[in-house]
């Protein structure tokens, strides 16, 4: 049950840097203690800050080396590319306009990439990186954590596996409230890049969340969308990208089925909800439902039979929950110990390719450049709907 | 908190007459049960089916006396007018395309319909019906009963008096599964009249369960919907009228606030889900959540504040949910107490009107022909909308 | 599915008088609503209050006619076993301490008796009453109504069908918060008879609430109580009667399986709950969940398989539940159609009665006297331990 | 709200050791988890197992130098004492019994001691043990985990600052099923020790789980447990110690209060619950409602208004609960960062003990040798109760 637990010490831990993520940030902090809990990396170099005084005082908070403290990350990647204890890998956690200057600079100096969604600001910027980082050798890892909660690997599992027969319905959501009231104005740092078009891109809230939730989605349904209609708003009066979005999504038909249809709902303005991550999956033998809120519960009914909860590491739970399965079950496993399992699913990837030739082992799964680019392209195509009344744009 | 529950026999039992709800039905015995549990009502004349063994023996079965146990609804309407003790009102619960014929027969007699959802089958009889019932002095009820819920009422009288401040958001759902495989082919009378476009009309899904939906969202936010885009499916090969239906709804502004938006899901075939009515409504000021498999708790948030747990005769409930209360909290009223309610607050009504220039006594509240005609324009307009590719159409 | 609501009528309703209930009391209301939910009653007499105007006022509300509405009990048994459309039945629901004289009177006038709980205030009364309703050949039903609930009679029948193997465990609780301060002294009619015990008897939670939980612990697991250690208290300063008690229970051995044991908890005093009954039941092959305030649905867990979620009219709902089932589910069925379970269980037995030798259907269940007199004597035995410092006990 | 999770890396990581815990152990990798996932620790040495062989290749696993993986528990201490680099601290993960000869020797060399609970098998061991931590200027740190959860430490503050008045009622609960068959027959080492009277000491379930349920209802009542009544079972044939417990609880007196009272059920044979650790706390003003599987929520009552949600991070969170929050509400911290918080909580007290005469910062809390002695006399009571027939029991 603890083969995700598993201490990595006797291959060597990964030597890791971090760009971003200095004082008053948010998920840098989470990127520290997700690669830190189970073992596989060291946090030995940072650009903490694109304010050179707040990336030295960061630096030191956390311990670095003060030659490994650096005032910019393009110092930090030639500096660390030339080290023989070099970092191995960087963790990109800056606002979405630096994803992609960043991860070029790492991927040309040969550093593997743990890269923040969404990929990055701009669909240019994506399609660019996409290209970069496929004809790379190095790994790009994109950090869509709820991918790595284990009732979710179970969910996408079963569907695989066909216990839903021909998936027709996709139901997600992802809902918060904190920005119900103009929260940018108030000195909110996180408020303010993510309603902030130059840092942000061109989605707000379905930028932030609604990828989440749609990334969510097409990994647990394996579906492929075709197309989306898309209403966005901005409720909050002066605020400059969406806070709320209505989507309906259609998938392409799986063999002879007829195609799956989904809604999704994104929203920062719905009193109530914290992060209301919601995902209900049907087909025409049975249904799942799960939210991220009780990470630790699947509902999964087949068609005729009564209502079943499966709890991670409970009965029911297959191989591919258990892999990242750390603990009994009853006893919760949270946000942090899913973003963890991404990073140790990358830390065996990343200690595969230190071998010339070095191969991904079978049933490591983490989101990559491939979902990043699909993501931006789920942002654009909301965008680009919405501007014309909502119409059916293709993805 | 038994105002709802009072006897009503100091004033005289109102005679009730039925036609439809004969043996094999359904609504039929729900409408008898909601009718009978405050007292208020005697059934003494049917025309239970359209076919006369039934409806014979049915009648004998319910107690009719024989004389009263018609072979046809017309027959009724015109025997019953002229009895002195004749019925004062009629309950339709036929199959959907008969709701107008039966309806108008019985208003020109001069009595009082309660009529089950939808109004009728088609959008053209649903306008001529609403000119009739409009000239008639008698009444027209139309048992949305989801809006006889207490919690319902609580919810509306919230919204009215501002704790959710402007309404941005209505998201409303309800989903089923029971006819996620052929169920129309397998003799269940239900199916089979639900599925057929001759006795449905053009919705299916949308008009069995998505006007409920529709309007419960319109009941409690009090918002007019202006446009709506429908994508409608008929998931179950060979099926005739829809199984699911996804909307994205446009409501009218409110003032100078900006104008709401809205979602609705509405499925016939997604396993694991009975009767999974749901409602949630968000303002600049407050969030509410109400499930009907739940119906005695509802969720209010006001933003920033803990979520609290409102339940039915509880701490916080309010007037217009007390009205129609008839026990303490924590003893759950179900589905026939919400309908019974329906039921007693026309009763209340048609007391009235047995005085020269009676008035309805304020507070009573029922869905009436208008509800019925907005609903459906609603379904034309998904139906209209969905041929469309799903484009915006004003309702 | 429906076979609970049939119809009465062409058998003719049961007339049903009631002593108690008038205006101000609300078990009353509650017995009036579950007669009437299914049609089999008819309520034609009444002594409705101790206080002649009240009764009279009463009856009038209820449309009683006023030779029918009596100024007393015993001169309404007099009466209506003279006539003879006399009533076949009455209903008790003064308190508790009425309930064994007119109990008396009514079966010795030859009328059947459908009384509340407890069975009476004291042993010495139950024990008198049991010997007499042994003795006639009229009906004695005790509603201790929880135990018609769809869900509950589930449970009972999986018990019995061995699906949770030999009972090791059962936990019941009933616990409610509305006496957490002096509520007898604030003018509360319901406060102030439960707290006084030359009305209540010697239990004061425990008699209200605590024997329901202990009846339905009974009911369900099928055991018979052997012996139980009580720790009973007054928090209220100035209460008369027990709020709170802690109960342990053991159980007499089923043949050669070690002997069950129990806790029960039944509480007045606990912020926070509002009907608060709560049934766990496990055993060497699986467990059963329940709760009142959720009646619909029951949990299942065959051991070392996923939790299930069984509901009313459900997959894997059986005989048993169905019996009493009236609509699909999904559409919440509550207290009082719980409570109408025992009503129409007793018609049918009434009617039953009506022909010589007749007897009750195979499949009818409903509490009766000997329930009555072990509640007593649980009573007692609660009361006898608390005394004696929650010493062990026989029952 | 990170403040637990700073990085501890500017005052040097504190260098720990581990006892027991190697291949094939649960609780020590749980250890291992907590201990890094702040960063405050490192582990250094380790005596991970009784069998030499699995010592070293456990340490080899987790990385140790081979000379400071030891074949001992006494090698280790006395080796450890002498290098200057040698471990602060020490992780006890061992079965019970050597609970005590492992402190012993770990505080005779002046390293401060991290013990799972209980704090030993036997009341005399935790007497001695208690005596010598007492003695000791080294801290001893008991891991009832529990006690870490924010949601705890904001109950116990509400408690402590009067929400709830004067407590009457605690309510507690551990209720599990994995030893519902004889699963320590089955080769299952977990089951082994924990049903064996020689490792565990004379409580099998009681001390296994129910220490943390009664340690935790003291914990956040604030109340000392004068007497109990205690019925134990082994349900299983041939198990040695107790599958179940059945417990009465009598409080001390607050003040002019009436004394509370409470029940605890703790369980390993209660098919369908897998760590069903619950906590329900009563008093004069309110009630508080929490379980172990959904830790980031609390149920808050205050008598009289609607029940409220407070969420870890939200809305209503107080100063107690935000000290060891990481992560923003809704996004679901478990039973790992709860357990975690303890190590940090011992980390801050670690490095206060660097400085001569330091202190422990105020506001730092974590369970010590004083709570396990109580613990180990709870047990004690709880035997020799259920010995006596369930008699009252001073502890």
């Amino acid at each position: 049950m603890v083969s995700a637990a598993k201490p990595a010490s006797n291959t060597g831990q990964i030597r890791l840097g971090m760009v971003g993520g200095g004082q008053g940030a948010f998920i840098g902090a989470v990127h520290r203690l997700a690669a830190r809990l189970d073992g596989h990396y060291e946090l030995v170099a940072g650009a903490l800050s694109s304010d050179p005084d707040r990336a030295r005082a960061s630096g030191a908070e956390l311990g670095l080396e003060p030659e490994r403290s650096y005032a910019s990350y393009q110092e930090m990647a030639k500096a660390e590319a030339k080290r023989e204890d070099g970092i191995e890998a960087v963790s990109i956690v800056t606002p979405n306009h630096m994803h992609f200057p960043v991860a070029k600079a790492f991927l040309a100096a040969g550093i593997h990439v743990i890269c923040d969604k969404p990929l990055t600001s701009t669909l240019a910027d994506a399609r660019k990186l996409a290209t970069l980082a496929r004809k790379s050798d190095r790994l790009f890892v994109l950090t869509h954590n709820y991918t790595g909660y284990p009732m979710i690997r179970q969910a996408r599992e079963m569907v695989a596996k066909g216990k839903l027969g021909a998936i027709r319905l996709v139901q997600a959501e992802y809902v918060q409230d904190w920005l119900t009231e103009p929260e940018e104005k108030s000195g909110n740092k996180q408020a303010e890049w993510r309603t902030d078009p130059a840092q942000s891109g061109a989605g707000g809230c379905i930028g932030d969340i609604g990828t989440h939730a749609w990334n969510l989605a097409s990994f647990v349904s394996g579906l492929e969308t075709v197309s989306l209609a898309a209403d966005l708003d901005r409720f909050v009066d002066g605020r400059r990208l969406d806070d709320n979005a209505h989507i309906m999504l259609r998938f392409r038909a799986v063999g002879k089925d007829k195609p799956a249809k989904g809604m999704l709902w994104s929203s920062q303005v719905a009193p109530g909800n914290e992060n209301g991550l919601k995902l209900r999956v049907y087909g025409t033998k049975g249904g799942l439902e799960w939210q991220q809120e009780h990470p630790n519960q699947l509902w999964f009914t087949a068609f005729g039979q009564p209502k079943q909860l499966l709890t991670r590491g409970g009965a029911g739970a297959g191989e591919a929950a258990q892999r990242v399965t750390r603990i009994p079950p009853g006893h919760p496993e949270g946000y942090l110990e899913g973003f963890a399992n991404i990073y140790t699913e990358a830390a065996t990837a990343i200690r595969a390719k230190r071998k010339k030739n070095g191969k991904i082992p079978k049933g490591v799964i983490f989101p990559d450049v491939e979902d990043g680019l699909l993501g931006m392209r789920f942002i654009e195509a909301c965008v680009k709907s919405s501007k014309k009344n909502a119409a059916w744009v293709r993805l």
